[in-house]
């Protein structure tokens, strides 16, 4: 399983994704699922990825090394796109096409071959924009109504983000409250693991302000674990005990 | 969709359960999913349920109007059960005999005649129990080392229960984590909804000490709603902000 979610803020985009693979519940690895392309001072496009890994994988492949457009005969790279929605139909064909290189075979396969893409980031100087893309190639974009996108695993860290994030939140907010999210997930999912990538663009940098990669001995990560625990716990003590006896 | 919880603690059993059932997102009812059976000094018993609204009801039915043993030939009724587990095998039972009294045509129906009860309490001097029941009539029981079971919309609430309750949780205390969870559940998933039944037996008083409806208007349950989603942004914020900078 996966989980990877993308804020948009006013300030600029954050974007988190655990590492966690597994073909089987016995079968477990640590895989990144987030990409970064940068281009100091031209573009940073950021891409997390989740379901198939060999369909994920293939995309990004096809995205560095270039995909011909059938129209215009062009070879399209990733790197080139001119803005960020020409980029999100890059990555929606890119996932078609990485299918199409599987050949037939894999549609007898009985597996799900199904992805799910967040795509984010900033090119020139046009506003950053965060796009969903889906195995047909289709995308949704985030607006300021609700400023994030999840992928994978999406229901357990999605209260926190529902109650905490709008589109005003202080950029390094979104971060923790993304941490928290995220913290919430690998609690109840085991499949959804440690280490997590994060990446920080903030608007019109056009270079990523963070980008790191939390592991179980995170002095900050192991913090902010603990003091959720703490506040949750302080948080139910704190209600009084329900008032309901003998009632119908 | 649904959510209920079943929490079974030293101190007794607590039951919460939602009332919100559709039939399409554009067809919304109020519907009971928490059934008692309770006889003072005697027993009581438990049952709340999610999945198709027609299969648990009828077999509701069943359990009150009884279901013949094809082996003894005795119509036996839940108010009559000896055990919790004698009980809980005659829940399994009727949901097949719901499902066999609906005839082959369901079959070809093409939707999901699929269920999941929880049924818990007590009978006679025994310990309390709670079970999950599934289509098929199979069940599993809680234990103290998971002191809750879940069924329907069951992610979103887990966490806090996760965090906060043990076997060895105040009663009054479980049944307000309870509280919070179907908070937590109603926020992000419109399919859940309000009013809430909830139930609390103690252990050995064989006859419920609440049995009540929480509706809109519960100032106990909104003070509550507003305390966690003001404790929450409080532990957020309270949390420092993130020292990731460059770094890779």
């Amino acid at each position: 399983m996966t989980y990877c979610c993308g804020i948009l803020v006013r300030e600029g985009l954050v974007m988190i994704a655990d590492t966690r693979t597994n073909a089987g519940l016995d079968n477990i690895s640590t895989f990144r699922k987030l990409q970064l392309f940068e281009q100091p001072g031209r573009h940073v496009m950021m891409l997390a990825a989740s379901g198939n890994l060999s369909v994920t994988q293939g995309a990004v492949n096809v995205l560095v090394e270039g995909l011909e457009n059938s129209e215009t005969g062009e070879v399209e790279r990733l790197e080139e796109a001119k803005s960020m929605v020409q980029a999100a139909h890059l990555v929606g064909r890119a996932i078609r096409r990485s299918l199409e290189l599987m050949g037939d075979a894999v549609k007898q396969a009985g597996v799900s071959f199904d992805v799910a893409l967040l795509f984010g980031g900033q090119i020139g100087a046009a506003p950053p924009r965060l796009f969903m893309v889906y195995t047909a190639g289709n995308a949704i974009e985030c607006t300021p109504d609700t400023p994030y996108l999840q992928i994978g695993e999406h229901k357990y860290g999605k209260p926190i983000l529902d109650r905490a994030i709008t589109y005003e939140t202080d950029i390094y907010d979104a971060l923790k409250i993304g941490l928290i999210s995220m913290d919430s997930t690998i609690r109840s999912n085991l499949s959804v693991g440690l280490p997590i990538d994060i990446a920080l663009l903030r608007r019109d940098a056009l270079k990523t302000e963070v980008a790191a990669r939390i592991g179980a001995n995170d002095t900050y990560f192991r913090d902010l674990r603990e003091r959720w625990s703490a506040a949750l716990r302080a948080a139910h003590i704190a209600i009084p005990p329900p008032p309901y006896r003998d009632r119908q």
